[in-house]
């Protein structure tokens, strides 16, 4: 068994994975890929995949619910870790240069708007490869975990710098098919509603209505024009409980398009709320 | 009269901020500045603030409804702009570097993975920014509104690469005080419901057996934790009209936070829907 994420060597998404196979299955080996698509696309009986869902301060990531919509994947896990962001590089001097992903970038805006104000920044593809691009430019700072700085020989110059020091990123396993139920599990749907006023509330009904956990809830762009969204729900319980199955039964009656995307065991978080 | 957007010359805050003008008062003179924050501290009586709020793409930018549920400022009015992204530079031989906003490359991604595989992309401030720096580097190229190529002496080298065709970005220009009503009025709130199941569903009863439509519903994390959620929606109607103060006092009951934005004329956009 394999599973693959994203690299280079000491992404948070290597980290996730390295946190899930010591959980679940230590013989899994971990093989590091370039892009999201590339994770997706070689998933197979043998080939799990790990991505990023979602931050507790950027929200989803978009990239991840957009593959997940379009390809024939499932959830059958969730993994959460705690963010923190430190600024690496070879001195707090002459720094005229702030690298990294432009998630992290985002979740330390006002660290880099506070501290230097008229520094460029530049995106790089993940936390890893701007600690790596750092080490060939001395006017050069890179926003990565703190492990990075010893891979790269860089120096951790500040810790702990995103701008909301609770901060989680959450990480699906991707299979061909989900889990089993455990007796207490999350299923995470996506469905877009007709067009039409208080169409969205009748959809949310046949969850309220079955005192329904709704964990999460998010709209996004559709992507065709404003105005015109789909949503994202992760709510408790399994798609084979019959409780779930007649809410989204019932659900399907208001809904344009509905993929449920699969139901896997809920992670440990004690911060995690209802809605 | 004054109203103040964000520069340099060049970006779609300034061709909206045109519009603007053109429409309701040809004598106010546009003020160019650096950041949203800048823009939205400046606001007084006689100076008003233009900032966009959301692409048909990406969605809401974070970044000005972050400062919209933090400053006292209220929504006068809603633009709304077509976006024809440019590949713009020196030659369509020896990019090495893709250079814009964040919000520009994200609605370019396809485009920039189909045709530049390996380049390498950095951010900017604003288009014209990254128009301004490429013509410093001969291996360098922007993406950026037409008009800025002609601006910068830069050839436009590719049109309308966006990923997805049809694309708006719409703006909300700002006051110390909203809109009075027209009969033709939409309304902004931002909200978030106490953590209990079903929330949400009862948060849009007011609206949905009133019938008022809802023109938009997203959810943003409270960059608190991973599931603390609040909305902003908007919906037909002023927030003077007796329908609507029923709906919102209802709404009340359910919310923890609630903060009108602001109630503001229509704009004309044949292409936006109802929930």
């Amino acid at each position: 068994m394999q599973i693959l994420t994203l690299g280079p060597s000491g992404t948070y998404s290597e980290k996730a994975a390295k946190k899930w196979v010591q959980k679940n299955n230590p013989k899994t080996e971990i093989k590091l890929k370039s892009s999201p698509d590339e994770v997706i696309n070689q998933i197979n009986q043998n080939t799990l995949g790990l991505l990023p869902i979602e931050n507790s301060i950027q929200g989803t990531v978009l990239q991840t619910i957009d593959l997940l919509k379009q390809k024939n994947v499932k959830i059958m896990d969730e993994t959460i870790i705690k963010i923190n962001h430190c600024l690496i590089g070879h001195s707090t001097k002459n720094i005229e240069v702030i690298v990294s992903h432009p998630q992290a970038l985002a979740q330390c805006r006002n660290y880099i708007s506070n501290k230097f104000p008229n520094i460029e920044t530049r995106t790089t593809g993940s936390t890893a490869h701007a600690a790596k691009l750092t080490t060939e430019f001395k006017n050069m700072a890179a926003i990565a975990p703190a492990e990075t700085a010893k891979k790269y020989n860089l120096k951790i110059l500040e810790k702990n710098i995103q701008d909301v020091k609770q901060n989680q990123t959450r990480f699906f396993t991707l299979a061909t098919k989900d889990s089993k139920p455990t007796g207490n599990d999350k299923t995470t749907l996506i469905f877009s509603v007709k067009q039409q006023p208080g169409t969205l509330h009748k959809a949310l009904k046949p969850f309220a209505k079955r005192q329904i956990n709704l964990t999460k809830l998010e709209s996004r762009p559709s992507r065709k024009q404003l105005g015109d969204y789909y949503f994202i729900i992760d709510f408790e319980g399994h798609r084979k409980q019959p409780k779930i199955q007649k809410a989204i039964k019932e659900l399907k009656k208001h809904t344009e398009l509905i993929k449920i995307l699969g139901s896997y065991p809920k992670a440990q978080n004690k911060n995690q709320n209802t809605k």
